[in-house]
């Protein structure tokens, strides 16, 4: 499985995946599934992957190809705006889909995969889509302000709790990262490291990126402090 | 969906159920889902259970009528220990199951249920299991002396971190009903009021039990203490 979290607050997007991948309970690896796009001064794109590994790199080898190919309609750093962006990932996906599913089919099986895409084009406003399996799409609104692909149950009750459209882009680090900690901690396939990324508004550029590693040590202190902290909490809680 | 939670700590079995049955998401009901058998002073057995309301009403209604028959060799009141009794449910469960699902197949549709058996019978140890739908079981144990059913994910964090086997019942109380709270918060399909009750360690009878409505101030104020101190809790993480 994987865990990915997306937020569109005013102040930018923030964006933070882990990098499991596992084919059954014995066969874990390490994928990146955050990939950034960015023409800067013009526009920064943040795509989050889950789902089918075979599904998720041909997506993105794809549009990778079909920004260096000056003929391609499927640019997505050529696309005129964050919707024509999002279609063409869900043009590209459900295509990919089909002829992976097509080939699993003979076996009886079946592959899916979903993507969070979020940025921003110059004039434009920041937009931020949840990709389905099919093609089509959602969007983040000021009323829900974030999104998650994968294993998104554990994470989601903190989200629930402190994000909002006003959330500064601190609050919105920690949290994101406190709930990708609730996961890591309640899901054994969801694993370090994480990728994480900031795209503030009106930057058209990607703001932060940055690796945090197993060993990283104010992550961890982040994790240690908030157990020590909701167990305090806890504590404080009257009994019914 | 439904969520039920119960603890086997080492002061007693602490069980919590929601009461949310939903077929599709435009017809809600309300029903029990918690169901406790006693003997005072020989037994005590709470099962609680979750999926296919045509299966669990139906096990647990032949549950009640093989205690009331004599020559039943399927009453978990006369059986001779724990491990028996959830022997007696998973039988029970596996063949309605499987009645339910012969006559769903033609539909092309399936139904199966879970549940949580736990309780003490005199002379014997307190015991938790959980049923699986072919009527197979598992056994909480001091490693994990937690064990789910339903909408299991949301309230695993809090259970995670707080937990052990040495918590008292005051502390369990808390930890199962914000469990719940998280739960209740972040999913449509899980809905007041709850069912609790405590089975204490060789009381050998329901020790307490109680249904918590939706306006419960006892609940409420502890719902919202909860929010005030995890967003405090949250504002004193320091950012990475």
């Amino acid at each position: 499985m994987t865990y990915c979290v997306g937020l569109l607050l005013d102040a930018g997007v923030v964006l933070l995946s882990d990098t499991r991948t596992n084919a059954g309970l014995d066969n874990i690896a390490t994928y990146r599934k955050m990939f950034l796009f960015e023409q800067p001064g013009d526009r920064a794109i943040g795509i989050m992957t889950a789902g089918s590994l075979s599904i998720t790199q041909t997506v993105i080898a794809r549009l990778t190809e079909a920004n260096e190919d000056a003929d391609s309609p499927r640019s997505i750093l050529r696309a005129p705006g964050m919707l024509q962006v999002a279609e063409i990932v869900g043009a590209t996906l459900s295509d990919v889909t089909s002829e992976v599913s097509g080939k699993m089919e003979r076996m009886n099986q079946s592959a899916t995969a979903s993507m969070i895409v979020a940025g921003q084009r110059k004039g434009g406003p920041m937009r931020m889509f949840l990709v389905y399996p099919e093609g089509n799409f959602i969007e983040a609104t000021p009323d829900t302000p974030f999104l998650q692909i994968g294993e998104h149950k554990y994470g989601k009750p903190i989200l629930d709790r402190v994000i909002a459209a006003e959330t500064t882009l601190a609050d919105a680090e920690k949290a994101v990262l406190l709930s990708m900690d609730s996961t890591l901690r309640s899901n054994l396939s969801v694993g370090m490291p994480l990728d994480f990324a900031v795209i503030e508004r009106d930057a058209l550029a990607v703001t932060r990126r940055r690796r945090i590693e197993p060993t990283d040590e104010a992550f961890q202190k982040m994790s240690h402090d908030w157990s020590e902290a909701l167990r305090n909490a806890f504590a404080e809680i009257d009994p019914i």
